[in-house]
Formats: structure tokens, C-alpha cells, sequence
């Protein structure tokens, strides 16, 4: 039990040193013409940043408290390992940066990459959340940054995959990093369902209202590291129009997969948000608008659909468990969204050269296979490290509870 | 009961089709000045853009979730209607256009106006909240907008009407058409109180985050379509004064008129955003801040009466239902603002040229005779619509509960 | 009872007067230039305005909601102080600015200042939380912005103490002005635990919220006032990193603390932010990145140590009350903070210009001990005021709980 201070404390340590080794700033600029530079790069990229940290801490974290008694654990564990792995994920780069360049300077942008680094990690949470220690989602975290910067590198930088809002990169690779980990982890046993499980209505709407934060705050995250000016505006417009898409289907699909037209929850919690993940590969590409409309209602019938039918067959032919559905949410409009994009740099290949053929075409098809491939193998093999007795997985009664992580006050009478 | 995802279905398939055949993005800028003048059009509007999202997804949402098993529904409904009304005024307008001048170039800007459309949805909404299925709102969603796109365009390019935050052409408006639709479609039955209606502390407490998400971010929305320089400067300043002096006066108000001077949550939830919807009409306009401390102050003890006198009074005599009290928030409160922006006026011609007679402040009259006009009666004519058999108004006893529109997984022991 | 909106209405009256006689805007900017320059100013100051916006209305008030039956109480007086303090400090700026140079002209920049006059009261409130009137807490605020407006005067004007982050003038200054009313309004009398005054996990929950959403905007609360590009950069950045560092850190300590390595609710709450309030008064300065981490993970665990050993400490030697542990998140860090300001610029001198002695070192110095002075005695004074009965300070076995203040509904069956 205090392996989980003795991990993070040492961790804090070496970051200290690493920092006070390699890292500085940059020096005060010049000349006048270069601090305004500065000035306009902070006035423009940091709203963009501001609005990511809100869904990361606040949207990902409400969204998460579906569970009616691990609230506060999910809460807390989605914001332990978002600051863990965006440091982890500054050292690893600053090391590589550091062997080869010398003096890392610290600036917004390495922080805002950090971050999409951490990002991988909250998704590929969900499929073990509720059944795992802080130390296990640690040693996790730990495995899968390093996996992430190196698969990162060579989807988009030997393969040249065009990915500006991380469908590829990021979320089709924490879904099957997750649901390797999760594989590994659980391997054969197939859980009953935990009592405490179950949603109630309360929590269900406090994930709802981190579902409308996420889904509100999407294009800052698409759009962010866009070219500014014409492909960042349209990265804005197409997320918009595919996220709209995506609310009005979802309704439409629960509706007519659930007896008496009602709608699920669950579904909604995360259908909505479809439309975003699929449409991070070809946001900033030149199609028509009516494109991402129709990617945004697909990946939210491909969502629902996984719900209703993939998840409970993946769960008895595979006993996979995927706690959140994070297969639904970040696997399926994923690769629908690595698909959409091979298409569109079909499309525009032929309308520029007439051939049919395309080289880019084919090298967005071969990061989705690297990504898929890399974040399974890598998932495995961390989910059988995370079966280490050391780590103190809970027990299946004590799973799903708060009292497990946090000790509360006794109430006076 | 399927009537939704039809509706909802074929909808989706129009839209598509129209964006198909009809909306384009703007191709690439050709010149280095027009991409960085696109690039500060994008810094200039999305922050405000973003805020405004949020008002009417989670601070709106959650406003409306003071009713204690209602939660799920008024936040799913309000977040369905939002995506609908707002794709419905994209169509409608994009139409018009398209007649007009033929493509239509997509951009931030038309995003934000069909927006603006939806708010009056969303408002509209709050009369009959509760009482209603989600076909019936959609079908007055269908209704309200081209009426206000018709109605805005008489008021603000016919009459020339100063309206920048919408005080006559989205709270007036939105508001008396509820009402209409409300006294159609409950007609003569006088409601007993339902049992679910009363807010618990826990539901008015989600409601009051609601409203101070909403209070935080109003000068967002009342100076987004400002003139920037001076006059956005004014209208975010003279907001956030009015917005201030609401707060302060419903704290006095609601303690002067109810018993033991205790508050009531429901005057704080609603007056301490009085002063945003009477401040619109004037904002940008040449007046002293004291002015807007004033109209502020004003509108909350107006909005805060509305609630303790005119609403019981309308509901004996009228047999008016007024589900979260939009009269109070946003009739009242509007109307207040609309004679503001009459006397600026006439002060103003006086200053400029003497005379007393001033043709501007009658137009503003005129527009809110037209708002008012416009919206009792298409109102009146949407709320019989809204009578349909088929449209499943659910019955008194099942309202006011999630469970009428959403599936919850039994809880397992 | 009626003290409360006599007192208000008043105030609200005065206010009018002042800025009906006193204030305007700026008249129209004469040239393009001058209008394009407002405009950037609105662009660059009016994000960061916002979210410290976000920040105080709601995520301060629902960090202070961990109280389980206070939650409406608490949200709803910090909404109140908030408004009240920053007019109040409004008209003090006001009638000082007004003797030296005429007419008020208002503008973004000085709601700001007002608004960091209002925090000051919002932290003091935290060490009487719950056991007190609103009049008492109107009172309070009355007495503690113009004490706060002299002693920053005093401190960053004549002293001329760096202070970007109001480390010493907010946070040291309003700790310390809290404790020295919570001492001299309860003074002997030792409370027993009251048995609404433990939190509850779904209190906790609420709490952990507010805390993540002023966790996530805390940079923009340091860097507004800092010289846009290179500092306003570095400030950011330097936030971040302290707030990161802070975060894992309190998992460390409280886990460390805590029997059977479980985390404390309260801990979390507060340690996670104590980065952010040492950070303000070094985050500009030219320091490496290191220095903010290691700030970052004392300050946390000055905090934790606070909360465990110092508080129970303080209760039992001078029967000092603090609800909240003002002392622990702003007291403690904003010391260590001020110490820090003192090395760097030491560190700064002695490299500059070889000297062990720094002016600047001793001027940081002087100002932390007149904020804490200042506050502490002015603080006395205030409480004493505090104890006139007409301010109807509730009794004991009524403290804690929202139907003191609010007036609900009754549930029909």
C-alpha cells in the first residue's frame, strides 16, 4: 500500500533533477518585433490549451462518475494520472531532445504535446476502470507514453499520416492499448456484474454534464495544432457539423434500439462525442461540408451500434471487458475516421492528378494497421505486468467504492 | 412512440442532402493578408463562440434541471433541441440565400446567427417544460424558427431596430411564443401541482451552478456581434454592470417579499440574470454606466415580483402555465430593455440635434410591438399544432420523471 | 432580519449615485489606430477576465460546497461577496481616483482590479464559513477591501514588492485577515464538532469539482497582469508546472499520511492548488523551470502537513477556528511563496551584479510582514464588529444548514 507514495515520490524526484539538468527557458526576447511574436503566439494557442485542460480535468473526470460510488476515485485517478503522464511525457521527449539539440526549452507548445501524450492514457483507462489500484493505472501510464511518442513518430513522422486531431495517433491507439491491457489483466475470467456497478440516475447525469462539456470544448481540441487561418477554420466548422450530426443520430439510434423508443443513457453519454473522434483525421482536409456531417452520424450509429450488439459478443467470445465502452467511443468512429481519410486523399489525389492511385491514401491505411498493431502488442504486455501482486489489485468486493481509495469522516450524531 | 427517430431520421437525411448540393467551404485565401486576416477573424470570434456553447449546453441545461427526477430529460432535451433548431436555421437560412446568390460559403459567423435561432428554442422550451414529449418540441422547434428568422428580419433590416444583444428579437420574442404555445396547448385545463414538480435543495443546487455558468459568461453573448473596438468594450462592460446590480437587488428583493427574510433559490436562479436580458438592447450604445446599474437593478425587482405576484395571478385568470417562469426572466426583463433602448434613443437624438422627436425610438417601440405580435401568434398557432394525437403528449401522471424517456438498468444486488 | 436588504438597498443606492455623478466611458477612439488598440486590449485581457470569472463564481463556490447541507448557503454568499466587494472596491478606486484626477473613466482593466480586491474577501470567508449571518459576512467585506486596497498600495507602490500573483497582497493578506476575524467573533469558545459539518462523498464529489475547475484556470489568474510576451509566457508556464507538481505531491503526502496509504478528501482539495497560490509572486521572474516544481511540491506539502498536524494545533493551543483551512492552502504556501520571491531576486542580484545584498530581497521581505500585520490586526477589529447582535449571527445548532438562509417549496405527496 505505500508503494503508491514510494512510485510518485521518487518519480517527482527524478523529474526535479531531469529539469534542473536539461530544462530552461527561452531567453528575453530582443528585439520588440519578437516579443509580440511572443505575445500573439500565448494570445493564440492559449485558449486553444485553456479549453483542452477544462475537458481533460473537468469534462473526462465528470464523465467518468457514471459509477455511482467511485466518483470521487475516478475523479481523482483521471487527475492524478493526466499530470503524471504529461510529466512523463515531458522527460521522455526532453531526453530525446536533449541528446540531440542539447538545452531543452520549455515552451507551451512541448506542454500541449505532453498533454495529448496524457490524453492516451485517461482513454485507455476506461477499459479497467473500477477494477484497478492508483499503482496499477500508474505502472500503466508508465508503459504506455513512452509506446505512444514512439508509435506518434513513426505514423506521423516516417509514414507521414495526416492525423491533425489524433483519431489515428491517439485515440484508435489507447482504445486497443486499453483493450490489451485489459485482455492481459482480466485474461480468463468473466466478471458477474458488480451490484455496484450499475448507474443511477444521479450519476448518469453528472456523466451527462461531463459528456456536454467534452462534446462543447471538441473543436479547440481538433483544431489546436492546426495551420491558423483557412485549416484551422474549417478543422472548427467540421468538428462542429460533425458532433451536431452525431447528438441529433445518437438520439435517433438509441431510440430505435431500445424497446419503447427510450433512450439509454449510456448511449448518449457517448454516441455525442463520436462525431469528434472520427473526425480528427480529415478535419482540416479541403471536402465539402456535407462530408463531416455524414462521417458524424455514421461513427454515432457505429457507437451506438457497438454498444447494443459488439460489446456484449466481445465480452462473451473474447471475455474482454471494456469497462466505459471505450471500443465504442474511440475504437470504431476511430477507424471509421482513418478510413474517411484514405478516402479523402483519394478523392483529392484524383482530382488533382487524375490518377486513381494514391500514395497518401495508402500510408493513411498503414498508420491505422501501425497504431492497432503497436497498442495491442504494447497492451498486452502491460497488462500482464499490472498482474504483479506487488501492485495490489483490489478484490472483486472492494471493487467500485470510494471508501477503497479515501478515507471519509465519520458522521457525528 | 418511433415518431422521433423518423422525424429526427429524415431530417438528418435532408440536411445532408442540402449541405450536399448547395454549401461549400470558402476555397483557400490566395493572398499571405487574407489567411492572417481569416487567422484573426477565428481569435476574434471563437472565444466567444465557445462561451456562448457553453451558456446554452451545460448553463442553460443545468438551469432547467430543478425539477428533482426531471434532470436527465431537461438536460438531453435542451441539448437535442440546440443541435436541431440550429442545423433547421442553417437550412432555412441557407436556402434563402442560396435564391438569392447562389452558394452558400459556409463560415463561424452563420454558425453563430443560426445559434442564435436555437436560443429562442431553448427559451420557448422552459413554459412547458415537464408536461411534454420530445416530438412536441420538436415539432415547435420547427415552428419557432422560421418565425424568428422572419420576425428578426423585419425587426432589425425592415424597421432598423438596435438590438445587439437580442433583448426584442430573441427573450421578447422566444418568450411570448412559449407562452402562446403554452396556453394552446394546455388550453383550459388548470394543472393541480404535481408531485415531482417541487425542487429538492439538491436539484435547485445544480440549478444555481447553472445560472451562474450562465451569469459568468452573458457578456459573451450580448457582445459577440458587437462593432469591435469601442463598442464591444461598452457592451461587455455595461453587461457585466448590469449583471452585477441584478445579483445584489434579487438578494434584496427576494428577502423583502418572502417571509422571515429568507431567499427564495428560485428568485436567485432567475433575477440575477434579469439584468443580462434587459441590458441587450442598449449595450453597445452611448449611455452612462450608472444607466446600466440601473436597468439592471430594475429588471431583477421586476423579475423577482413577476414571480411573487404576476405568475399566480396569470395562472388563476388566464390559466397560463409558465413552467420555469420565462415571463419573469425574459418577458418582463425584455420589455424593461426595450423602453431602455427607446429613452437612449430619444436622449440621444436630443443631444445630437435638439429636438425632441426621435425617429429611432419609435422604431424600437414598433419592434417590440412586431416581437410580441409575431410570437403570441405563430405561438398560439404552434401550440394547437403541438395538440396532435400522434405527437404522444405523455399523460399528467407519468410527467415531470426521467423514467418516461429514459431506460435505466436495474440495479442488481 | 431585515438589516440584510436595508443594508443592500442602500448600498446599491450609493452605488448608483456614485456613478451617476462620477463615472463614464471613454469617449470614441478618434483615429483607426486607437480603435484597432481598444480591440486588441479586449482580445488579449477579456479571455483571461472570464476565466477568472469561472474560476470565483463557480469554482470557488463549489469548492466550498463540501459542507453536505450548506451547499445553496455557500454557493449563493460567495456569489453575493463577490458582487458586492468588487463594487465596493469600485467606488473606493473611484472616489481616491476621483480627488486626484477628476472623472472616472471605466474600463476592463479596472473591474479587474476591483474583482482581486473581491477575492480577498472570498478567501477570508473560508475560516467562518457556515457559522455565520450574511449580514455579518456583508460587514466583514465592508471592512476588509478598503484595509485590502491600502495595504497593496502600501506594499507593491511604496514598498515596491513583485507580486504579479498576489501571493503576499491577496493570498498572505486575506489568510490572515480570516483568521483575525474567525478569532475575535468566536474567541474563547472552543466548538465542538457539529454534525452537519462533515462532508459527505457526494459533497466531496462537488467540492473536488470546484477545486479541479480553479485548478485548471489558476494560470490565467497570475498571468493577467503580467507584461504580455515573455513574461506573461513564463508566468503561464511556471503556474502549470507548480500546479502539476502540487498535484501529485499532495497524492504523496496525504497517502503518506493517511492510515492504510488512503487519500483525504480534504487534502485533495486543497493541496492540489497550493502550487498556484506560492507561485504568484515569483511566476514572471526570470528562474529556471525546476525552481517552480520544487515550489510547487513544498507548497503541497506544507499544505498537507498543515491540515494534519498545524490545524487540530491551532484549535486546541489558541481555539482558533478555520472551516475551511485558509491557513493551510493560503497561508502556509503564500508564506513559502514570499520566501521564494526573496531568494530569487537575491539569486537575481548576486548575478547581476556580484553583491550578497539585495534590496529587492529585503522589500519582499518587508511586504509579507505588513500583509500579515495589516490583516491580522485590522482582522481583529473586524470580528470584534462582527459580535453587535444587530448582525444576527445564527445559533449553534442552526449553523450549517441552508433552511437558515433559504425558503424551499414544501413536497406535495
Amino acid at each position: 500500500r505505500c508503494l503508491l507514495p514510494l512510485f510518485l515520490g521518487l518519480f517527482q524526484g527524478a523529474l526535479l533533477l531531469f529539469f534542473a539538468l536539461f530544462v530552461t527557458y527561452d531567453g528575453p526576447s530582443a528585439q520588440v518585433e519578437d516579443a509580440n511574436l511572443v505575445a500573439n503566439q500565448v494570445y493564440s494557442t492559449f485558449p486553444f490549451f485553456q479549453d483542452i485542460q477544462v475537458m481533460l480535468v473537468v469534462g473526462l473526470g465528470l464523465l467518468l462518475t457514471f459509477l455511482p460510488r467511485y466518483g470521487l476515485s475516478a475523479l481523482t485517478h483521471n487527475f492524478l494520472l493526466l499530470n503524471f503522464s504529461m510529466q512523463w511525457a515531458l522527460v521522455l521527449q526532453g531526453l530525446i531532445h536533449h541528446f540531440q539539440h542539447g538545452q531543452v526549452h520549455l515552451d507551451l507548445h512541448k506542454l500541449l504535446v505532453s498533454e495529448f501524450a496524457a490524453v492516451t492514457v485517461l482513454i485507455s483507462v476506461g477499459a479497467i476502470l473500477g477494477r484497478t489500484s492508483p499503482c496499477q493505472l500508474l505502472v500503466m501510464a508508465a508503459c504506455e507514453v513512452p509506446v505512444y511518442l514512439a508509435s506518434e513518430w513513426v505514423i506521423v513522422n516516417c509514414l507521414g499520416v495526416l492525423d491533425v486531431g489524433g483519431t489515428i495517433t491517439i485515440h484508435v491507439f489507447s482504445c486497443y492499448f486499453g483493450l490489451g491491457v485489459s485482455k492481459a489483466l482480466f485474461w480468463a475470467r468473466q466478471k458477474p456484474l458488480h451490484p455496484k456497478e450499475t448507474p443511477t440516475p444521479r450519476s448518469d447525469l453528472m456523466s451527462l454534464v461531463g459528456m456536454l462539456i467534452l462534446w462543447v470544448f471538441w473543436p479547440s481540441f481538433v483544431a489546436v495544432l492546426c495551420q491558423p487561418g483557412d485549416a484551422q477554420h474549417r478543422a472548427i466548422l467540421n468538428t462542429l457539423l460533425a458532433m451536431s450530426a452525431s447528438a441529433i443520430t445518437t438520439v435517433v439510434a438509441s431510440s430505435l434500439l431500445e424497446r419503447d423508443g427510450k433512450l439509454s443513457p449510456g448511449h448518449l453519454q457517448n454516441g455525442s462525442l463520436a462525431g469528434g473522434v472520427a473526425i480528427g483525421a480529415v478535419a482540416d482536409m479541403a471536402m465539402p461540408p456535407a462530408a463531416a456531417l455524414a462521417l458524424g452520424s455514421l461513427s454515432a450509429v457505429a457507437c451506438v451500434l457497438g454498444f447494443r450488439c459488439l460489446t456484449p459478443l466481445l465480452g462473451r467470445k473474447l471475455r474482454l471487458q471494456d469497462q466505459c465502452g471505450i471500443h465504442n467511443l474511440h475504437g470504431l468512429p476511430g477507424i471509421l475516421g482513418a478510413a474517411a481519410s484514405a478516402v479523402a486523399t483519394l478523392v483529392a489525389s484524383k482530382e488533382a492528378s487524375g490518377s486513381r492511385f494514391s500514395q497518401q491514401a495508402l500510408c493513411q491505411a498503414a498508420g491505422l494497421a501501425v497504431a492497432i498493431g503497436a497498442s495491442l502488442v504494447a497492451g498486452l504486455l502491460a497488462g500482464a505486468a499490472l498482474r504483479l501482486p506487488c501492485l495490489a489489485q483490489p478484490p472483486e468486493r472492494l471493487c467500485f467504492d470510494d471508501s477503497l481509495h479515501f478515507k471519509f469522516q465519520a458522521q457525528v450524531e
